[in-house]
Order: C-alpha cells, then sequence, then structure tokens
C-alpha cells in the first residue's frame, strides 16, 4: 500500500541525519497521498538506522492507523492539522535541528537578513505564541498544529511561501510540495537560523533586508518570473 | 568475570569518541552489577583505539580492585559514591564535553529552555559549589562525589529524573540505569547545553520555559502515562 | 573547446562542497580564458553530486551562450563584469558560505585582525553597499558586478591584493589567477571570516593589527620580495 | 640521517590535518635531536597531503640547512630560538587553529577556567606583546621567538608548566617533550580556548578557578605525585 509514497518518506527521513538535522530519534517526515486522504509518517521513537521503508505508518487524516506495525511518530496529530489546513502541502517534518530550536527556544522570529533567506521564504520564519496550560493538557499535539495554523492566518502568511514555523519552546516544523522538499527545507532553515544568529553577534542592530533584494531573491527562484535553475522546477 | 557487563561498559565507552563526547582520555564510563557490588570501569589515561573489554578494571564500592592488569579510573572513587547513594543508577559517566563544560566552568546550571530538555530532564542541569581547599586537597574524587550528592539533596532533586550534573570549574557527570543510558543522556547533554547557550545569545534575556510544557514532554516520555515511543521503555 | 579549462573549472566546483562552503547548489565557480574572451561557469541550479565537466556552459563577456546544454549560472552576469574590470583576473567563485555570509548580511568589512588574513587580504575585505531597488530591478546581477567594481574603486583597494568582497545582504565573490585559486580564497575568507568574529566575542573592543604585521605577512608571501613557500608561486 | 626523527616528526605533522588544527599549509612541527644539535622541520608551504619524510628539512640551531631538497618552514628561526632557551623542549608546532588564533588577535591571554585547562597548563597561556615595527622589519621570525621567551620570562612562567603560547595578531605556539607531545599540547590548547570562549558568553563575568582546584589537576597529571594513568607517563 502507498509503496512510492513510503519509499520518499523512507528517504526524507534518512536525509535528517545525513544533513545533521537529528540526533537519536528527534525527528520525524510524513508524506500526504492527497487521493487517499492517507499519509505515510515515521514510527514513535525508532533510531533512523534501525528504520526500513516496512516499518512507516499509514495513517488516515482523522488519525486512524491503517497500515503498519508500529505505532506513528506521537506529533502525528500535528502533521494531520497542517495538511487539513494547507491543501498544497505534500510533506512534513518536524525537527529539533541545533539552531533552528535556540530561536523556538528564545521565542524570536528569525529576521530576513538576507539573500539565503530569501531564497526560499518570503519574511520571517515566525515563531509562534506559546501554548497556554490548557492546550498543552489537553489536545496536545492537534493544538500545536492548530496554533501554528493560527500563526500564520494571524499574520498574514502564506504557508507555502514561508514553509516553516518556529514552536515556541519546542523546535521547527518545515513543509512542501512533498517529503523531499520538506526536509530540503528544514536544512535550509537550519542554515539560515545559523546565519542570522552570527549576523545579530557581528552588529546587534543588524537591520532586515530590504523589500527590494527580498522580492528580487524569492521571485527569481518561485513563481511564473522564475528564471534560476533549468526552468523544470 | 561479569563477561556481559564488560561488553556493555566497553560500548559505552566507545561510544563516547563516536559522538564526540571526548578528546584523547577525557573521559570514562562504568557499569554495575547491583547483586555483586561490583563495578566495571575504563582505565585510567588508556586510548579509546586502544581499548579492549579485557581491559577494564573491576572494583567494588569500596574503591578494591577485584580483577584487571590497569589502574581504573582516577574518577573511580567519584563514581562510587553515586552508586552508593543512588539506588536506581547502573551507568556513570564523565566527559570533557565543549559546551557542558563552559557551563561548569561558568558555574551555571542550564536552565529548561525547551522540550529538547523536559524530554530527559525535569528542570535545569544543577551546576555544584566549588569544592573547599580542604576537599580538594583530601579525598578529592570522593569529595566530588559526596558534592553531587548534597547538591540533589539540598536542591530537591530526583537523580532519576534530572540524570545529570556539572562539577563546577570540571565538568559533567551523566547516569541512567545503565552504561548506554548513561552515555545517551551525556549526548543529550551536550546538545542541550548547545542550544541553551545559542538561545541567550539569541535572547539574553531569555526566560526558561513554562511548567506546564516542561511536565507535558518529560511525562510523555517517562513514567505511567507516557505514550512516547513503542511501549518498551 | 576549452576542454582543460572545463576541467578545471569542474575541479574547483567540485571542491566547494569537499570544503563546506556550500549547501546543495548555493555556489558557483567560473574560469576564464582571456584570449577567446569565453568563461567556463557551472549550471544553474545543478547539484554538485550531477555535476559533470560536460555540463559546463560556456559564456562569452558579452552573456551570450557559446556552448553548453544547460543554462548557466544565474550569476553569469556578475563574474562577466568582474572579468571586464579586473584584467588579471581568471577565476571567480561565489559561495553563501556561513560565516562570510553573516558578516555581508551584517552589512560590515571584515577586519584585519592577524597574519591568517593578512597572509591573503592586504586590507579589510570590503562590504558593498546595498543596490538600490532600480538596480536591483534592473540588470540586478550585472548591477551585482558594478557595484562590486565600484567599491574597490571608491575604497581604491587593489582587487588582486584583496581578492573576494561581501555584497551587502547576499554573501561573498572570491577570485584570483585561475579557479582554483578563486576557491582557495573563498575558503581562506571563510576562515578569516570565523576568525574575525570569535575575536570580536573575545575582546568586543578588538583592534585591527598594526600595519607593520599586516604589511610584513602579505610580502613574505607576495610579490617580488616573498620568501614563504619554494619559491616557485 | 635522523631517519627515526624524521618519521616521528612527519606523523606528527600529519596529526594536524587530522586533528582539524589546519588548513592548506597554515602550520609546521618540528622535532629536535638534542645530540646532534640538529632539527627536523617541515619544509615551507608544502601541501601535507604531499608531503612524506624525505621531504622534511634537517637544520642546525644557527639556521643552517644541513640536508633537504626544500625550503624549511618560514617559521624555522622562530623554532631554533625556542629551542635554544628551553633545554628540555624537543617538539614545537605552530598553527593557526581557530579558536586560539582568535585569541591571539584579541590580544587576551586565556584564563584557566576549569580542569581541561589545568590538566595541561598551570596558568594562563600567554599572550606575547605585539612585536615593533622594528622587530617586524628587521629579523621578524627570530624576534617572533624571542618575544616569546620574554614573554615566560617577564611573566615568571616555567615553559614546561604551561607548554604553550600565543603570538599577539599571529597565532599560537606549542612545544612538549617531543613532536607528537607538542601537537598533542596544540590540539588541547584549541580545545581549551573554544571552551573559554563560550564560559565567557555563558557568564561574561566568569571568575578563573581556584588554585586549589587547579594544582589538584596539574599534580594529578605531572610530577613526582602523579596518580593519573597508569605510571608510565
Amino acid at each position: 500500500m502507498l509503496e512510492e509514497l513510503k519509499r520518499q518518506v523512507y528517504e526524507a527521513n534518512m536525509e535528517l541525519p545525513r544533513r545533521g538535522l537529528v540526533t537519536y530519534t528527534w525527528g520525524n517526515v510524513s508524506g500526504l497521498d492527497r487521493d487517499s486522504g492517507y499519509f505515510v509518517i515515521k514510527p514513535s521513537g525508532v533510531e533512523y538506522d534501525a528504520l526500513s521503508p516496512d516499518d512507516l505508518a499509514v495513517v488516515d487524516l482523522d488519525l486512524h492507523l491503517i497500515e503498519g506495525n508500529y505505532q506513528p511518530s506521537s506529533d502525528t496529530a500535528t502533521h494531520a492539522q497542517i495538511y487539513r489546513s494547507c491543501p498544497a502541502v505534500g510533506g512534513i517534518v518536524h525537527t529539533h535541528s541545533t539552531m533552528a530550536t535556540a530561536w523556538a527556544q528564545a521565542g524570536r522570529s528569525i529576521p530576513l537578513y538576507g539573500t539565503t533567506h530569501a531564497d526560499y521564504f518570503l519574511g520571517p520564519v515566525p515563531c509562534t505564541r506559546s501554548l497556554t496550560p490548557e492546550e498543552i493538557n489537553g489536545e496536545y499535539e492537534k493544538n500545536t498544529g492548530l496554533v501554528i495554523i493560527e500563526t500564520f492566518k494571524e499574520q498574514g502568511i502564506d504557508p507555502m511561501y514561508t514553509p516553516a514555523v518556529l514552536c515556541k519552546n519546542h523546535g521547527p516544523f518545515a513543509w512542501g510540495k512533498d517529503a523531499a522538499q520538506a526536509v530540503y527545507h528544514a536544512a535550509v532553515l537550519e542554515e539560515v537560523a545559523k546565519m542570522a544568529l552570527y549576523t545579530q553577534m557581528i552588529s546587534p542592530d543588524a537591520q532586515p533586508a530590504p523589500d527590494s533584494i527580498k522580492d528580487k531573491h524569492f521571485y527569481r527562484k518561485h513563481g511564473s518570473h522564475a528564471y534560476y535553475g533549468q526552468g523544470q522546477k
């Protein structure tokens, strides 16, 4: 069932340790099949070097386990909320990558300081508010997803133009058209988070990049006027 | 004698350089056999790539050398004190891992800034007081153990819920149910120490995570209501 | 056509990931054949491990594609401007290497703090001004090249004595007599950028190195009185 | 001639890139044969992966080239001065390792913040004064050695108890009983430099470790009362 999707999600999960984005089991990638409404996700607490495509869980958007020998990731309900809310998202990843997590712990959005950031995110990567004790003690993982969605709505951000978020005191989620692109965005986010910290250390009063260069770089790579790459993207 | 324990302690020692937690010989892992009251520990000053399971020393809790061709680690008396005082501890590790040591040198406990920390430690990782000159010039390594125990008692911390400590101006010790888990905790500690420094650099007035999210994450993974992982832990 | 130059430029491109200077496709190297006025450059958006010498594009200084199956790098016009303006330049590289990019994002030139810097750059590595919205919305990549040249002219810097620049809110360009030396300078720049940040963190009021030691080290390696190395450079 | 010493010095040189202490050709190790008064040193500007034991230069303490096909390191005169002044030194290394160089560029001695430092250096690692323009424009490399020696004399430091120095605006030298131990000390220095910076970042008013713990750790490993290791050191 969904063998090709499982293969993709498996590969995307294995890319996390290769990119230095996870320690031990601290991350999970999922990929969605929009036709069936099922998504494939890493099982909870399984080490990456013990993982095989057959270990992945298949879940529907109401969190029913459709197939799998293992419990799906404890963050499954967060993934489901993002899929439900963002029709163009086909893959999601959660990590505790060092620098993005540090920004989340500091409770600060990552300012857009340069073109490395603007090539992928059309504005600051937002940090959510804290969940209330009620949200935490209730359906925590689902509420995490709802607060992510609230953040993008309240700040008027298009999640396909800024495909990542920092959950306050927790860590980043990133997404994309599929699982591979979600992980790609998570890797870019980590690099951008690192550069932003160093930028502030070099110049504590560093200012965000001007809108003109931000827009230039984003739209050089995205949308109908893009001219970066070989045109197939 | 204690062949299986030696194998485990050997593997746990070798995990230290693989995880980037030691340079040269700067670390040691032990594992305890509660039935006999003997523990197995790395020999002093032996390089990791020259180490074999047979080189490990077997010591009792009064520090008598029971078996071994080499002198046990100079920190053996510290290990013994922790085993004596904490009945649930089955493995202990000491390292000079870079970031945890920097917090120890700064003499500061590591604040609980986020869920990466709260998944393993139910509060700040405490830093001990300085040893007095008398404690240093007397039985230094034993007194190091006693000051660790004093720290947990005075601050009312359960050492199984916060399985690591920073010895002021020295470095970290971590522990767990066995040698492998002790090293696992030492690796988490180093990552948490790194994230905490970056958190402060991003926002010098960063606040610890709220208790609600701290408790949620810790108890999601630990205790009778845990639901992270596959239930076997 | 230009097979030897293609091989050199291919090798120089592949050196970027080996030196940790690029993530994904974020960099490009070119090399110029002064006789024909053609230069060889990486195609746009192609992954390094999928690259072969035959994929490289051959372009003239007016940006006509002379040979190649792929679109040349989106930064090709910047390279062409530098080649046009600096007759001794035979190779150019653009990266988003972490620390040099952080300085560019902070909008600050890298001070010459020591001999590591002075061995290769005879003064601060300059940071350009921001491009105007008109320059960005017009021929952006060409204008990037023009602003680089303006920076060196206005500050009276010889580009062969300080073979690198930071483009504000963007990242570094470096160059040399050929593609290999350009990449060498990009690697030195990244290391120098890192050391300079750490220098400021250790001592926020650190001062640039005295001119006497700067000149000594630069001219120990460069020019007719050089005595470093085996004399063949 | 001096085949065994050449082999040792070659191995010590090759350890530099393995330990991440050098980029390109930025370092050199020498080893002295006290009987003949000859020392073996890396040739100037030769890449580490092109180096073989036969490429090493043999030089006497008056800098005469005794044997070798290549020019010796440009820093040879600095090595000679240290050998002349410190009868117990049998090996010397110079690097531009990142963190030690950053302290040198900041012009600050590395405070002794903890036991990692005190296990090898019995006090701060001193930073020299700047050389005068006359010293730089005269016999620069020899004068570098003289200023190192002056630093230890004026501050009353025993170079065998604190076997490293930072040359202001330049970088570190380290030494030991032989070439291997010199490189070992250079690697420790880099780690200690890193920890010291992080210590200050965690707590800008961090204080040096008390003398009692400094002395305890140094003499636990050195001198007639040492008890660390297996007693053969």
